[in-house]
């Protein structure tokens, strides 16, 4: 880590084409091209951290939740929910980190001694172990990154940025139905169906963007704080978020809901992930995979 | 409460052909016509937990959430969620006491200040202080009787009740696709539509039934320990339940999910407790409201 740093300090000052030009600029290049391919887990989590404020976190779910932190990377993979298909897939690319927004083991805190018998998380530990595959949660740090990674990722899938005011949860649009809100949703985010509360033909503008499980309180603290025309989230307890707009619908609020699905809502935040590690690790291949939506409907 | 217990017991004696032939006999009915019409709240509720295992429990969210135990009761209406049509269904029925299986105030713990404003549970109070009604939580206990009151009225609405064995959460049916049970379940509960996993040609018997939101750590632990082909629930954590399926399906496990929505997987339970009340509580209109489901899909 200090070496690039340094390295790259020097360049800065020796400019970009003189280091074409100079057998000994060339010389420096080739062990920087040599430091790309020889980034350990543990360089990689400090390249990213040294961008996100606040970091390393005193308390936090993004620990690693197998491999290890010496590992040599020999490519990234970001995704949503390291799923098996996306180990398969990882493999495939010759990929042994995947940095995965979401937990691996099936509860917030990867706790391995959910259920008696483990027998998914056996297996999914032993396929892990097999391939040599390091997984990091990047949740918490994603979010504290500024702006928060997955609500820019977000709104850059859905051509918002242009539209984003001082709060991040709120995008004004062009005014907009809610069914062609919807319409493009879908087709941007690639989702089959949502769930929503409302009137389709409605006029929007004030549009409250949630992508995730921000729980009922901060749910519902937004929809009261920033009075939008629809609040649009990943997932929510239905006893909370879905019972209060049905409620507010019935002393005459207009507010809508749409809810998208958990995983499809997030991944735009993983892939612009991609984008992001990129210039901060040359030379390393950083692939998105997303995992994608787990139902059907019927 | 006592004075009906003993007047019932009373009657057990003499036996009903008599109660109908003497004078006697005749003012006794009329005295327990009169007790009927002069329940309070906590008359009503001192019936119930006299026949839950282990009522009144030390810590529970069955509490009352508006009104008094002191009102006296005109009439009792059931439901899944107090939303504010079922309010106002139930002033029409001129019932001043709302037993609901959900929280009032759209979180578990019914926090009135969850949000900074509270705008909408100061105006869902405000009705519910205007027409003097009663909410009484009816959660904890309803699961805690033998059977659990939800779980015998999903079973009971499906007409499963036969098919039951010696554990309350799965029932092995004769086989049948799950297309097929998914239309039963859309046929016999109401439903418009529900997310699934799995392959709608596929054949089941052995059905875990989950209605409500017993959390990822529950559901999971009943995928392993009971080896379902196919578990119903009504609400799921996307990122506990629904992965562990989708990872258990790329390791060859072909147990199917169906997620029936929280609001309509639980009402049959609520709609069976009318049956439950009524022989409880003669001569009291006890009426059961359905809240319905909040969602429409697109």
């Amino acid at each position: 880590m200090k070496r690039r740093y340094f390295l790259s300090n020097t360049f800065k000052g020796i400019g970009s084409f003189m280091m074409l030009q100079t057998p000994l600029i060339a010389g420096a290049a080739q062990l920087l091209d040599k430091s790309k391919k020889t980034y350990t887990v543990q360089e990689v989590m400090q390249v990213i951290l040294k961008d996100i404020p606040g970091a390393p976190f005193k308390q936090t779910v993004d620990t690693l939740k197998s491999g290890s932190e010496s590992n040599t990377v020999t490519g990234i993979v970001t995704t949503m929910f390291t799923t098996i298909k996306v180990i398969e897939e990882a493999v495939k690319l010759k990929a042994n980190f995947i940095i995965a927004h979401e937990p691996t083991f099936y509860n917030h805190l990867d706790d391995v001694n959910t259920t008696t018998a483990n027998i998914l998380v056996k297996k999914k530990q032993a396929l892990l172990l097999k391939h040599g595959i390091t997984v990091w949660r990047f949740h918490d740090y994603w979010h504290a990154c500024k702006p928060d990674g997955i609500q820019y990722g977000f709104m850059k899938k859905m051509d918002w940025l242009p539209y984003f005011k001082s709060r991040e949860e709120l995008v004004i649009l062009p005014k907009v139905t809610l069914q062609r809100l919807i319409d493009q949703l879908k087709e941007k985010l690639g989702i089959e169906k949502v769930r929503f509360i409302g009137d389709l033909s409605q006029s929007l503008t004030r549009v409250a963007v949630m992508p995730g499980s921000w729980g009922g309180k901060n749910q519902m603290q937004i929809l009261e704080s920033l009075n939008p025309e629809v609040m649009i989230v990943g997932e929510l307890q239905e006893w909370e978020t879905a019972e209060y707009i049905r409620d507010a619908h019935l002393t005459g609020s207009t507010t809508a809901l749409i809810v998208l699905g958990h995983a499809v809502s997030e991944e735009p935040g993983m892939e612009y992930l991609v984008e992001w590690l990129k210039p901060r690790l040359p030379g390393l291949p950083v692939t998105h995979i997303a995992s994608g939506n787990p139902f059907s409907w019927v």
